[in-house]
């Protein structure tokens, strides 16, 4: 099987590791911090518990003896398809690390960048092979979510763009391409769209914090786990999404005018929102929720793909 | 047990019967068009079909006994505490409508219109009793997704509303308070600042409908299933909800100067999406996968309430 590369193995590269690993790929791992391997191996262990609640079938013994773990930037860099570089969201650092990585890998080695915000036309700026240089951002938390956005930078070749494509489509993620370099992609600007409507609505004392979630939660989340928004105005309406449109279109385009102020995210904000959500979530079973979330996004998956409807 | 009178009995009016039968409320149900009763039966049905999904002890008969049809203005008013309008979406229909009930309601009777844009305001503009009429907004599909928004006009009186909100919870909805009249109140607010944005990527060329879709079914929604969006951003960084804004605000805000473009949804563009989606999903198995959209909603919410996630 082809080997990828993982550079970096904090929480988003071990889930990398471990998805291509179980999706039988041989994953050559680099960390420049010896100790990043030790919590790896106590990591991982959490990750493919949440992953057995989706696939009980899963073989831990099969996915780590798919793994090498420290290896050098060379090892990682020679004859694998792709190289995925999750260090830390710091433009200098992420540039030095894609020069080591453009001078190692082989001529059809594509170099793909974790990053959420710093777009590959930056981080690429000093690499020789441009051409061969992608953002492919994932979703959190990524073991369990496993969906990745591809996006070019203005030198990128449209072919590596569609190899990278295939290549995690193969490793069973959601691989979707972003066509045009903007930040936040596509998964950033539908998240802050709804999150600073969100704060507009909490902000102007429309509603509280409490029912703006439940809006969420219990109305518009639960179809959107399974359905997305154009999917959603085709079942809308009788005729079908022109018909759902044609329908809605004045009110949803009044609240496009309305939409636009620019939340100031101030101190005293942040600070009335941290003490209001500490009285709704005390900080001390806080992290039971984080566990509580993967176990929940974990099951939905589960049914989803029960039902024919997941990945 | 209380009674609950029901103006206007199409698919908004019977999920509403079913869903105050189903809590133990004595239901009463005025239709001006007699054979809406006789669909009725019908489609009461096969909601219950669905609801069943979510709990299978659901009992069938006493959800019949407890719904009286085919009354008159003047049975669904009297000694009511809550009257429920879901006629046609026409404001001049719904004002002539409201002044009927004022007339018959008791002293007490809170009158509440299912409308999804029209204001109580507007609605009530004719009516004696403006202190006791209120929004009170579904979602869709509101048999499988019992959950209302309400609103009060500028003459509503605060207590009312407080009733109201305590009358829906008694009857299990997920019931928020918007406090201040808005066009598309929190749902539609919310959901239209997604679209538009899904729209701008799209129709900017950013990315296809099929992947816009990808990423909120298979990335967001899974999370916001369970989770409202100020849940997230406080389990998305170590020390919680200050801690992840002050993280990400000016990528946030960055969005949000850039996400005030208002969709022009010409004709042309309507078609294109219609053409677009029906190759994704031929007509003839459109209403399957309405049936789908209300089964997947059953059984996220039945696994939502095993985890006590739902109310």
């Amino acid at each position: 099987m082809d080997k990828i590369g993982i550079c970096g193995v904090g929480l988003i590269g071990a889930s990398w590791a471990i998805g291509f690993a179980n999706a039988g790929f041989k994953v050559f791992v680099y960390d420049c911090h010896k100790e990043s391997f030790i919590t790896f191996k106590e990591t991982s262990k959490k990750l493919i518990q949440d992953i057995r609640i989706i696939n009980p079938a899963i073989d831990e013994a099969k996915i780590n003896s798919n793994i090498k773990l420290d290896c050098t930037v060379q090892e990682i860099c020679e004859d694998t398809i792709l190289v995925q570089e999750s260090v830390l969201e710091d433009l200098e650092i992420k540039k030095r690390v894609f020069e080591q990585l453009d001078k190692f890998a082989s001529k059809n080695t594509i170099i793909a960048s974790s990053s959420s915000y710093l777009l590959i036309s930056k981080i690429s700026e000093r690499v020789k092979g441009k051409h061969r240089c992608i953002n492919a951002h994932p979703a959190l938390p990524p073991h369990i979510v496993p969906f990745v956005e591809v996006a070019g930078g203005i030198d990128t070749d449209p072919n590596i763009i569609k190899q990278a494509v295939s290549i995690y489509k193969m490793a069973k993620y959601a691989a979707i391409t972003v066509n045009k370099e903007t930040e936040g992609f596509v998964l950033n600007r539908l998240q802050g769209a709804l999150l600073n409507e969100a704060v507009r609505l909490h902000e102007g004392g429309f509603a509280s914090m409490e029912d703006i979630d439940i809006a969420l939660k219990h109305a518009l989340g639960i179809r959107w786990a399974f359905l997305g928004p154009f999917e959603i105005m085709d079942l809308n309406a009788p005729e079908g999404i022109k018909d759902s449109f044609t329908r809605y279109k004045k009110g949803i385009q009044n609240l496009a005018r309305e939409q636009n102020s620019v939340p100031g995210y101030s101190e005293e904000y942040l600070n009335k929102l941290e003490i209001d959500q500490r009285k709704r979530l005390p900080y001390d079973v806080r992290n039971e929720r984080v566990e509580k979330r993967n176990k929940m996004i974990a099951l939905i998956r589960k049914l989803k793909l029960e039902l024919g409807e997941d990945i």
